[in-house]
This record gives C-alpha cells, structure tokens and sequence, in this order.
C-alpha cells in the first residue's frame, strides 16, 4: 500500500536489488503521448552506476522494456508497464550481511518491520528502485513537454564545497558537460576533486540538488493538504538519503522581515507577475507562474569501503566488512531522480488541476 | 479531493476563515478511546490569535463542539465530527482587498485556479483553517499516548536568533511557561523582545519550530514514498507559511563524511539502540526506536501592518492598506499545530504498521 | 477510512441517528456552481420520514445547513460541509434495546467489530444517515444538469406486485404524482393497498427501485475495476437494506444467446447508436451514450412493530418487543436516495473522465 | 487510476491481450506467507482458455513469473509483480476488425474515451487481463487459508438451465469433477450439451455463477459505503460481461414480510449465530460470521462466430465476420475468476478490519 504515488498521474513500483527485475506501472498516463523509448533510456543512463570514475563502479546496462501500455509507439489510457531485468545479481557478494545490521541502512528496520527481508543488496530498500522512478518519470517529463514545463536540476553542494550563485546566474544546459552535474566548471572541477579524495579514502560525503521548475501554468497544486510545495517535499524526501527540503527563500527566509520577503505584483503584458520571488513561485500551495525553485539535502551514503563495528540479528558484535563497490557522493546520480520525481509531482498536478472548475 | 490527510486515521477539513464554521471530520479512529473534551479544547487555546501581546489581537473564542462519533465519552470507531462557529467574522471589515490582490498571499492563485474566491480573511487559504487540525490532532495524541508515543515541539529560532542547543540540553517542560514557547529562558526572553519590536514597526519576522517525538516503537513508516519523514515533511510543508523542513542531521548532516554520519549499533538491555542519531530516529523510512527530532522553517507572515503597493483583479495598481490586526511572528502560535500534524502522521503510520506482517 | 465515495467528487458523511446532527463534506464539486438550497431542501423532503401515511410517521424536519464552501450562493471549490441537526432525538426511546440485538439489524455486527456501539436508533448504521447522501447528491444533480445528464428512479416492484413495462413505456414525470412513487398510477393504488395492508399487520415487506439515466456522454466510467456499472452497483449496495443490482439485461439476459443479445449499432445523425439497448448504456464498463438502466432489490425493513425473540450481549434469550413507528416499505423513500447515489457515481465519472486524453 | 483494487491489500492489474505481457503488482501482502508457486499454475490453469472442449479452443500456456517480492519462497511485505507473457499473439487475426466496432464489446467506447485503441483482441479490454486477478486472488487465497476461510464459486445457471438446489443440498467438491463446473453431477450434463449444441451454432449463451464463503469471522466489511456485500458486488461487476449480482435472498427476497425474512439469533455453544440465514452472512454491511453466499449473472459473450453487420470508425455499415475461436459459455472459467476477487475483497477486509479497535 506504500509503493505508490500519485492520484490521477499514479506510479506502483516494485522489484528489490536482486530479485529478477526492477519495474514500474504507470497508470494514468492520458492516451495520445508519444512514448520516446529513446529518451527513456537516456534518462535511465543519466542514473545509472558506473557512469563515471565518481559514480559507484557497479555494471548495469539497465535497459527498459515497455510490457503494455503502448500501442504504435502511443500511449493508450492503460497501464504502461515497465521492467529492468537485474543482470548484475552476483548474490554470493551478499552473504557476509545477511545475518548483520549496517550502520544506518535500513537492515534494521526492515528486519523488525516485516520479520523477514531480502537481503542482498538491500533489497527493496536498496536505490536501485529508484530507476524505476526514474523511467516513469522520462515519461512524465515527455507529457510536460506538450504543455512548456521544463525541469532542470543540478548539483549546488558537495560537502562543505557550496555554490553561492542562483540559477539565473548558471547556465543550466552546462550540467550534462562535467560527470558531477554542477553548472559552474569550476566548481564542479573542486568538487570533483573533493568526491575523489574522498572515495580513495573509502568514505562518502553528502551533497545537495537544486532544482528549477520553467514554464508552469498558475494554478497547479491544491490546498490544503495537498500544496505543490508540500507534495515536491513528499517526494523528495521519498529519496533515499534525502534529509532535507526547502523551497523559494527557505531557511534563510526565517531571518527576513514580512516587509523585505513579500513578492511585489506587476503586470508584464497580460500576466500579473511578482517583481522578487522568495514565494518559490508557489503562493497558497499554488504555482503563480513564476520558476519554482527548491532545494534538497542528501547525506552521506551509508555504505563505506571501511570495515564497521556493528551487531547482527542476535545482537552480537560484528564487523561489517566495507568491500565491493560504493558510491563517493550521491548527488551526481541523484539529479535525474530529482527531475524525475518533480516531473510525476507535476503532471499528477496538472491533472487534478483540470477538474476545478466548471 | 485535497482537503484530507491520512490513509487509515484520516482527516477531513473544512470551512473559511468569515464562513460560518470551520471543522473536521475525522475517519478511523479505533473504537474506545476516551475523548477527552477539557484535552482537546486545551489544545485549541494554545493556537487561538489573542492568547498573548506577540500574537494577533484577534478574539476568538473557538469553542469546539463534537457532532458524532461519541457515545458515553468514548469514540465508538464511527466518524467525528467537530465544529467550531466562527463569531468574529466582521465580513465587513475586507471589503478592502475584496478585488484586489495581497502580496504574497494566496488572493492570485486561488482566483486564477477557481475562477471565485471568499476574499473574506482569506476564506479558505487562513490558517484559521489550522484549529481543525489542532482539534483532529489533539484525539491522535490521546491514541498515541496510549502507546507510550509523546510530542513535543517547541520554538528554536526567531529572525536571526537561533537556539544553538539540542532538544537534549532543553527542558521541554519549560516550552509552555512563557509566550513564545521557547524552552530556555534567557532566549525567550530575547525572542519576545524582537518579536515586539518587529510588531511595533508594523512588521512580521519568520522563525523556527523544532519538534521531538519519544517513545515510538521500531517500525513506523513505509516504503518506498511513504517514508516516515516523507510523511512528516508532507505533513509540515501544508501548514501555511513553511518552507522547508529538514529532519535529523538534515542540510547541516550535507558537510559529514559518511563514517562520521553513520549511526553505530550496540545493545541495550533487550533494544538495539545507536550510539549517535544522526538519522533523526528514521532508516529506510522507517523509525528505528530512536528519538524522531525535525526543524520546520515559516516565513515571515505576509499581513503587515503597513501599506503595500500591489495590483487589483484587473491588473490596476492599488494600494493594499495595513489595517486590523496582524500576527508579527506566527512560530508561537504553530507550536501546537506542529504537533498536531506529527500526531496524525504517527497515529496513521500506527494504524498502517498494524497490518504489515502475519 | 470507510465513510467516503468518490475519487474526485468526494463525500464524506457522518454522524448517528440519535447524536447530534448528521452531515456530509463534499470535496472536489468545480467551482462557480450555482447551490440552489431550495432544490437541496426539496430533494431531502422528498426522503424525510412522516411524508406519507405509507412510510414511517417519525417527525423530523430534516433542515439543512451549509457551514461552509459557498460564497455568495455559489461553489467556491473548497468544501461543501452541510448539516442537519436531530431534533426527534427522544433517546429514551431506546433504552429497551441497549443490550439487545433486534434480528438482521447491524446491532451485534457492529457491537463485535467495534466494542462499543450507540444502540439509539441504531446509531450509524441507521437509515438516517442517507439524508446526508441525498443532500450531496442533490448538488451532484445541479453539476450533472449543467451537462444534460437526468437521473429518474421510481417504484417498480413492491412484494409481488412487479411492474412489467419498460421505463419507455411510462411517463417518468408521473412518479412524485402518488405516494409510493410509481409512474403507472393503477399499479401505484395497488402498491399503496399492498404497503398499507403489511403496515396494518406491523409488518413489513421488501421491493424494488429501478433507475433511468438519460442524456449521459460516451465515455464515463473507467476500465477495469471502476467500470461504470460496477461503481453503480457498488453506490446502490452501500444502501441501507439492498440485496441485489442488475443492469441492462440483468438477470434474465443469462437465458439469451449472444445473437439475440448483441446490441447492434447503426448511425443516427452524427452519433453512433445501438438498436437495442441490453448493454444497459455501458459497454467495456463505459457509457456508449444509450439511456442507462438499472434495478435495485430492497429486502423488507427489519424493525417490525411484532414482538420478536431474539438474544442479549450476554447471549440471554430476550424479547424484542415492536414499538414506536416503523417503515412497512422502503421502497418509496429511496426513490430519492437511489437518484443521489447515481448523481454522484456520475458526478465523479464525468470529473476523472476529463483527465483521460491529450 | 482505474486499474487497482483494494485498500491495504492491493492490485493493480496490466496488459493488453496482444501486448507483449498481463501482470499485476500486489501490494500490501503481509509478510512472511509461503507463495506456493505450484497452487497460483493451478488456479491459472483453471482459468486459461482450451482447457475442455466447451470452452474457447485458443491455446495458451500461461505461465505464471514472479519478479519480485519473494524471498525464499516467501513474501517479504513488499509489491509482488507477477507476468505471464503473451504466446499466442498473432496479431495478423485482428486486421479484420481495426476499423470496425464489434457489437457489444468495447471497441466504439475505447475509441471515444481514449481515441486511440490497441484493437487486437480487444486490447486492454480483453478477458484476457482477469489472469492477472486469478494470480493475485491466488495469493489471497493462500493469506485466507491462514484465516480459515475458504471459497467456492460454481456454476448455477446456464441458459434457461438453472440448478434450484441450495449451495447446502450440493457437494462443492465436486465442482472440479466436471468441465461445466456445476457440483450436480446430472445438471451439469445438461448444462455441457446445451452449450455443446450453442458452440455448433455459432453462437454463445449466458449464465450464472454462485459463490459461498465459509469460515469467515465476524467483524468484516466496513460501513456505510464500503460494506462487505457492496465491495464483493463492485468486484463481480468489474469481471467482464457481468449483468448483476445478488447476495442472501436478492431479488427473491423483495416479494418476503419482514417477519419470514428477519434472521433470529441463538447461541450455539460460545458463538452467536442466526437459525436462518436470508442475510447472506452479512448484516448492516459487517460479517455476521454466517456463510456468505451470492450468484453472479454473465451475460452471452459478444464474441460469436456468426457474421454480423456493424459500422466502422467512420460510420459506414461492414460485416463483423466470425472466425476465429469463441467461447460458447463464459461461466465455466468465470469460476476462478469469481473465487479470486471474492478472495481479493475478503482479504483488503481481513487486513482493514485489525485496525478498527483500541
């Protein structure tokens, strides 16, 4: 009951690290889209491990296959069903934490929740069900497309390394050009140098994704619940490693007075538009058609190259041997899964948007 | 379709700020809790606008009357439904800004996404939206307390003034016994003297809320989007006025190493407990039995006391008038409705753990 | 979690036949609806009891309030809360059945899943609470008016006495023209002798309500489990004392061939029809644009004005004695709760209809 | 959005019939059941076409791939995805009906919802995607055994043939014995020549499916609209050619006084139990822990082998010509899928009802 998310533009995922596949079932999508496998696959690729010398060295090709939904390359109104197969499965690697608890996964959890777990690479909690968001999400993404909504995420922390500039000062199509995301080249030399640094020390470090929303229509989210803002926060915090969230002047905005923070109106041709925007471009819980800009924290990922002290089901000590292989810092891999969920927050919003009024 | 929170302890608001009501119907409520009407008004004199010279001069009485749902005292697992008569609604008194638009308030977004809007006080975009939850909140701590579960949320931060201690080094007995609800003294003092002076300059400051919440058992929460503290930012992030919300080490937890961040293991008694809590109680989603421990930022309230230049329905400049009575630091009041939102989320996540296993 | 309906035009009802009041929230009616409180209080008239000297002659005025969600005579988008508050309350009344299970009513259902039960008037589980559907359902009417879809039910069947034409046959205007709601006015005095004769003897006796809607769109209801008819057939059988839903050809269309069955389609004008209509309207659970019909079996009224023995919470044989008032037909005060139930299964399928294509 | 069943335990089906594969993702099986792989094959087969000669002669295999979910042969409280991939697609069949709508099937109102189609057998609308639930309600079935609660549908009507026995006066075991699936040895003779003598013409015929739940406990199903007898009939009418549904005495039961049709509790030993039973085992929507019962009304299915005129997508008249493979009679393997639903709603009711008491 808690694989899914969404009300009129739903995603179901499923699938654990190493059971046979890692899928999704989109339901909701509107009849008519034109499916992109192409671009599908490039969001896919933009996450998957591997993909460069900070990135985890784990191979996964992670090619997605479309079961039903698609009919002459369009969506039809069904459920567009989509699976990876798990190749990289090596279940053997696994056997050293099957009975043991690593330091801040969710072995612990997970093991007392259900009273029973797929261990090997975490299983359900693992991130690689993440890429099932993230195919759902190429396909949300294409549904925006038709409608001028444009995501752009990008890398603005590693560590204590953080960029002092706003998105209207990046160049956002510079993100895809170096392997950490970060618009700015020279920052994102430094950060690559310090997520380096840290993966031959056997370590992670933490990071945080800036994301900027273009081209939103005014009226997208609902109150009272269900505010834009407070569903991007859901979302985001459903990523793993995820611990923070703020939008339009977040915490800093605690520090200012009502007089300097509120959004000044004017009218620039036949839209009424705000002169600043610490609203975030969401007013009420509701977009006002200005960019909507948010910020998202992740910490460092819990699985190291070093050797921990920790304690096994029975409660006994035991180390948990750091080997294999690890992701440095997860914020490079994390941007097309920040887009992605934003995407689904979207066009489930453009949907319940449509029947407001009469 | 947005007026609801919960999936299995579930409320439903409603009513506008000059309307005649404004209520809340909760579904899900297990049969024989006792309904401790003293508790639950108590809880709602906490928010109430007029309880102190730093909030909002408003008086209201806000007297809650429970419609159903109560046999002999107890819940008898049927909805409750509660009241509360709006008297103070001077309807005239916004003929003002009936056509025009409040920077920073939700006047534009709601008039374009409905096409009508009751401009009265903000019709249904008030907070005074949030006493339903207060009063919904207060029978979800009566559930919690009866599994040992207890809240505490206090304010940590007003303007640039930021308590620089953990919930650990505070008595959280002290947060009720001075008007900003700050559990040091000495800070509290100094909180009240910004916010008066804020006030008196006709001006509004933003401030922070930090809330802790003992004695959950291991297993709350689900995965994969509905992680507990995606459920807790969610829950946040709907209160009018936030923007963000970060739990355990959150934004700051960014700049750790991964082998400081990690939360160690060890045995106590017959718990497994960790040695640090970086994760704020939360793995995988799921709480590990640890202290839950999370900061909510609000921004400063958009009503000021001063005129602002603004823009009409139909796009003419006007004068938006700072008149009546404004709110100049909205953290005191948002205590207890930062608590009410972290008992419904728990008590739902209560109900859903019930039916995980065999 | 089970007192709502709808996904997108939403009702969440509450209260018990001796508490205070009975109510409804409506979430999700579009904004800018005209709310003609009239036509609601007339369509909740026609359920009240005492209106007849066939139904139960219990006096309740059944006046009713909007609290919230209305501005200026019109939908605001927010939600419609309305209530009606018990004046008949009288619980002393009830004290002879505080501890005993009157035969096929919900008492000891509902005292084993609940523990505790408001035995007053059956609480909950009373009738009562149907004027809160009839209240939503009226405003579902307004909004399907908009869109030329009429709703019609009426008296087909009381005991044996069945009316063998077809709703072509009859004048639908006819129905509110007598008592027990039967357009054929000699069946209808015939129905009336039967009802009143059952009453005589403190009796009570089952029947059947048939339903016509016209001017319905293609394309409402949603494959595969929310197919119109099973969102009808599940509306109907939330009913209080329904037994039995068939639409179309129902029951007697098993004894058909296929080739007898199929309903053949031929154009007319610019639409595309079906000579026959056995599909009932709804072809792959969804509207073809064909009047849509169906039957509803409504068993005899449990409370008898008899002596009756049954068993107290002790499992203490005991006697169930027959006073007060009673129903000796429900058929013709559900006449009204039949048509709101399908106002609002439409409602909500012309809402998520909206959301199906590009 | 239309896809899922259920609450907490909870399907979401896919597929089209000539798509590259039918699956379902179950989401909220609790952990820790055995997933006899051997038991969800068998229902399958029960269910797959070909299987006798009075039923249609398309041959499919069928088998049954769980990709997640499952660890050591055992749920693991996470979404268990389940295929079977689609053999016997030979799409070059369905180029005769692209363009032209097949009398009462879904074809006009796809096209009109959606304005696309997948038209090869139906697409999306095929009866196809009931493997998926016979999958799921499997599974449902396994979770219900733990219960004691066992199922058994069979088939009560063919035609004008119509078994007057009681489900008591039948021995249920032996429903498998024969390929009509009636449990009276004589009766289903009959049934299998009739629909022997309908398939050589060409042609198909209606019937019905009675279905008797045993071993349930008290305390099922949920007031006021999701009653246990509202959610079973919600279930059955989104099965595919399904006119009606009646539970306890139905459609019968209208023509009875309230004094034969009220069930008189007695105690039996330490249970509380009714000397008749006309409400079907449920009363005011809960289990009364009496044997539920119901008969579910299929309609001739639309496909026969017989040419029929029609008109296509542009409104011309053409010949839906009839070849292929039918199914004469659709009951006998509506019979799993009759047991899986009723599985499927028995088991969300299971796991909603552990939530309802203190």
């Amino acid at each position: 009951m808690s694989n899914s998310y969404g009300k009129l533009f739903k995603i179901s995922t499923f699938g654990e690290s190493h059971g046979r596949a890692v899928g999704v079932v989109l339901d909701g999508c509107p009849a008519g889209l034109d499916l992109d496998l192409e671009f599908i696959q490039n969001e896919l690729d933009r996450r998957k491990p591997g993909q460069s010398k900070i990135t985890t060295q784990r191979k996964e090709e992670d090619k997605i296959e479309i079961v039903s939904g698609i009919f002459e390359g369009k969506s039809t109104g069904t459920p567009i069903a989509m699976l990876v197969w798990n190749a990289d499965a090596r279940s053997k690697d696994y056997s050293h934490i099957a009975d043991r608890y690593r330091p801040s996964h969710a072995d612990f959890t997970y093991q007392e929740k259900y009273g029973v777990r797929d261990y090997r690479g975490g299983g359900r909690s693992s991130a690689r069900e993440t890429l099932a968001r993230v195919a759902a999400g190429a396909i949300a993404k294409l549904f925006l497309a038709k409608y001028g909504i444009k995501i752009n995420a990008y890398v603005s922390q590693v560590g204590g390394l953080s960029l002092q500039k706003s998105y209207k000062e990046l160049n956002l199509e510079e993100t895809e050009n170096n392997i950490v995301r970060c618009p700015d080249p020279v920052m994102a030399e430094e950060m690559i140098s310090l997520i380096d640094s840290v993966r031959k020390d056997c370590d992670t470090i933490g990071g945080v994704v800036s994301c900027v929303v273009q081209g939103t229509p005014v009226g997208l989210g609902e109150p009272v619940f269900d505010k834009l803002h407070a569903e991007l926060g859901k979302a985001m915090l459903g990523i793993n490693a995820v611990k923070g969230f703020e939008y339009g002047s977040g915490f800093e905005g605690v520090k200012m007075l009502g007089s300097q923070h509120n959004d000044a109106f004017y009218v620039e041709g036949d839209r009424i538009r705000t002169k600043t925007n610490y609203s975030g471009g969401i007013q009420g819980g509701i977009s006002n058609g200005e960019d909507i800009y948010f910020r998202v924290a992740f910490k460092p990922v819990a699985t190291l190259m070093k050797d921990q002290e920790s304690i096994n089901q029975e409660g006994e000590a035991v180390t948990v041997s750091g080997k294999g292989r690890h992701d440095p810092c997860v914020v490079p891999r994390a941007v097309p899964i920040v887009e992605a969920m934003t995407a689904l927050v979207l066009a489930d919003s453009l949907l319940r948007n449509k029947v407001i009024k009469l």
